[in-house]
């Protein structure tokens, strides 16, 4: 049965999945960058956003690494495909990844703009969804054909498919950074009256790693 | 230099000091209790809320152990006292902790109205505080004679004094447990711009140990 997955969404001390004023040069908005220490140093990031070999194991590589095992297609926020607000001027912009994103599979972007699908290199392809957050899930899940969706942010797009309790299994690392402000990943969702528990907790000395389970 | 801390605080992951709905069956709110798992089973917390001998040692008894060390005052919000609101109808609530609390140290309790000081076993005594918080702080620094003032909650009481850039430092301990309600100790106190940091941050088997200390 394909689930519907977030992995590796790293949270601030203070509650906030990204810093506040994204732009081209804060792609996770200001301080957002320093949340994901945790994930930068360990062999799955260095591979898919580095393309280097070697990198640190144990804990938290084994998060990074669950998090792209068994992905067949990824829903993702228009604000993480890019910091163009409203409608497209052009095509220009074509992601913060590169030729060659680390998705390589089909990858439905939200958006209330449409755009034609861009191919890009390695196996990934961008879908703009402009019909909503469920047409999006089904359109990935059956692009996956039988592998898990992976929605990867931002905050309101995992907070979306919470409300719907659509997520079956959400991974959250909290980062010992504050951020100030920035958006809450918890401000209105109610996790334990939509039925998730915390069913896995471990730490180590860059982050504390959350497992929540849909019962 | 006698200082205004916080001695583990512990709040939910989802962020929450306490859960809803206090009454005196639930001093903490309901599924406020489970918070303080990593607490209870501390040779520190033994000792102090049931008298007994023994319980664990290691990283979470050296937190809780700490957040009585060097302490001549507390400050309590008077939620935290106990369940009644608005004026006082008797004397008869004498608080949550027995005949002999767990202070043993003079404790200002916060509220808008006026109560007669309490003098109980073992060295604690309450004092009603309706001046506000500066007043119940000038006060418990006076009465703790240089040692430090601990500030125990609840959650408004100790944004009043982050706001006021008053806290030197804060033990906060986060539980791998959702509240879903409650009330947030981050909510409107942006740390970052109050010139706070995250100075520690350990890990244990129950709860993430987070230090944060005015810069």
């Amino acid at each position: 049965m394909s689930k519907l997955r977030v992995e590796s969404f790293t949270l601030s001390i203070d509650g906030f999945g990204a810093g506040p004023n994204q732009d081209i040069n804060n792609p996770l908005g200001v301080g957002g960058t320093s949340l994901h220490g945790w994930a930068l140093s360990t062999r799955t990031f260095q591979k898919y956003l580095f393309g280097n070999d070697g990198g640190a194991t144990g804990m938290d590589e084994d998060f990074a690494a669950r998090g792209f095992q068994n992905i067949g297609a990824w829903i993702l926020g228009r604000n993480m495909f890019g910091p163009v607000r409203g409608p497209w001027p052009d095509e220009s912009w074509r992601g913060w990844w590169g030729d060659n994103p680390v998705y390589h599979v089909p990858v439905f972007v939200l958006t209330n703009h449409p755009r034609p699908p861009l191919v890009m290199d390695g196996g990934t392809t961008f879908y703009f969804v402009t019909e909503g957050a469920a047409v999006a899930l089904a359109r990935a899940q059956d692009a996956a054909a039988g592998k898990d969706v992976r929605v990867g942010g931002g905050v309101n797009v995992i907070q979306q498919y919470l409300r719907q309790r659509l997520i079956n299994e959400m991974h959250i690392a909290i980062s010992p950074v504050l951020l100030g402000s920035g958006e809450r990943l918890f401000e209105e969702v109610n996790l334990p009256a939509l039925g998730y528990g915390c069913t896995r907790h471990e730490a180590t000395p860059l982050a504390t790693h959350l497992i929540f389970t849909r019962q």
